[in-house]
């Protein structure tokens, strides 16, 4: 079993939930890749650059400037910084984005319902083959989420969406079964938002249309569960929704 | 032959410089490793954010503000960009610093003469091996200018330092000759620092001797040239001294 897991940039913005964090990570056995974001570091950098910061539905509008801004913390920042940490946690770590290796080819999104979103990349191809190999060479890959477009130009782009991708790609080029996990603050997808204990055990495609459309999950939630629904489409055994205090808990996503 | 080459922050800073080094780089046959500096780059983004950058003889001192500045600007704007770069001349180029795959350990540098360099790390051990292994499979490691101290904390090292200890790492596990150069804004090592016709051709042990006691070779050029000769006395066939537009040309020193 191979596994992908997606950690958020809340989490890795306090150091406390950070080791929380990659002491789990580490803990865990056999060939892993971690994902990670850091949506908020950029935010907070770009503001201490005096870059203004402008997101249309949850999504980052990256001028030239904002591309710099992401592409040192994603990259450089908090890539680097969980990558050192897990060598000291005896995990052989190895920093990647899209354009190492030329792991995840991207396309500049196209001028959306008249949204310019500017540096944002839309996945084209995966080299699942190549990160099989650092795997086998018992290396555990530490994906930034930014893309390249082949011709020079990094891309920013949706890191749950590159997990997707990557986990995705795995399946299809391993002979091995892959898990993906999404890791964020809250213990699972929420029957209601406010209660913490109301984590919806399992979604199924089935159960996933009825909680559509009685409005139960809406918001930031959907292009995670659709994100993770084309996962086991596309041949992911499972994908789970969980916090980073329970690896094998929270909601668990499946045929 | 494996061409380990490093390239200064001063030709990086420049996007015209910038491409003529690219090209020239992606040019070069066979297995090669890029070492990249980006300490102006990193002066100017220290300014940007407020944070007062302290040199003593050339190093910088690193203190916890500066290496997180470091980490940003070397190991993800500089490195990442460059990788992508080099993607689009159709080199499958990777990006690392020594913390990547625990390429290069260093320590933390003690006092010296009373002066606390902060995180900078001296260089105690570098995997050959597991370069040797990325560069038979056809990739191009590009190296950022961090090491990292084991404990999880990254370093800020010396690019020319981290180049000589690359070549000479590879110089011991490959069956390869491993050929290093350090390519940075001037034609040469100069005979007269206000002449640009003035290169040295050659220098060995004996006139590197000579020309340090008559004083034409000073200040910055004398650990980079101590880098080239430790290189040498540890298998590497030659060290060449030159600048981006003539990577066959400069000084060449050799034993």
């Amino acid at each position: 079993m191979i596994n992908v897991v997606k950690i958020g940039g809340g989490v890795l913005e306090n150091s406390d939930s950070t080791r929380a964090f990659l002491d789990a990570f580490a803990r865990i056995e056999g060939p892993k890749v971690l994902i990670h974001g850091g949506g908020r570091l950029a935010t907070t950098m770009a503001e201490r650059l005096g870059i203004p910061t402008q997101m249309v539905e949850g999504r980052r509008i990256t001028d030239a400037q904002t591309l710099q801004v992401v592409t040192m913390v994603y990259g450089g920042l908090v890539n680097k910084q969980v990558v050192a940490q897990l060598q000291a946690r005896g995990i052989n770590a190895m920093g990647i984005t899209g354009a190492d290796m030329n792991f995840m080819l991207a396309k500049k999104r196209p001028l959306k319902n008249g949204i310019d979103y500017g540096f944002v990349g839309d996945v084209v191809a995966t080299q699942g083959k190549m990160l099989l190999q650092l795997l086998e060479q018992g290396i555990t890959p530490i994906v930034a989420p930014l893309t390249h477009d082949g011709q020079g130009t990094l891309l920013n782009t949706n890191a749950d969406t590159m997990a997707a991708e990557t986990a995705k790609a795995l399946a299809q080029s391993a002979h091995h079964e892959v898990a993906l996990t999404f890791c964020f603050e809250k213990p699972g997808v929420l029957a209601n938002p406010e209660d913490d204990k109301s984590v919806i055990g399992d979604i199924t495609p089935d159960s996933y249309i009825c909680l559509k459309q009685d409005g139960v999950v809406s918001g930031g939630m959907l292009p995670k569960l659709d994100n993770a629904f084309s996962s086991i489409e596309a041949g992911v055994v499972q994908v789970r929704i969980t916090s980073i205090s329970d690896l094998q808990g929270g909601t668990l996503i499946h045929k």
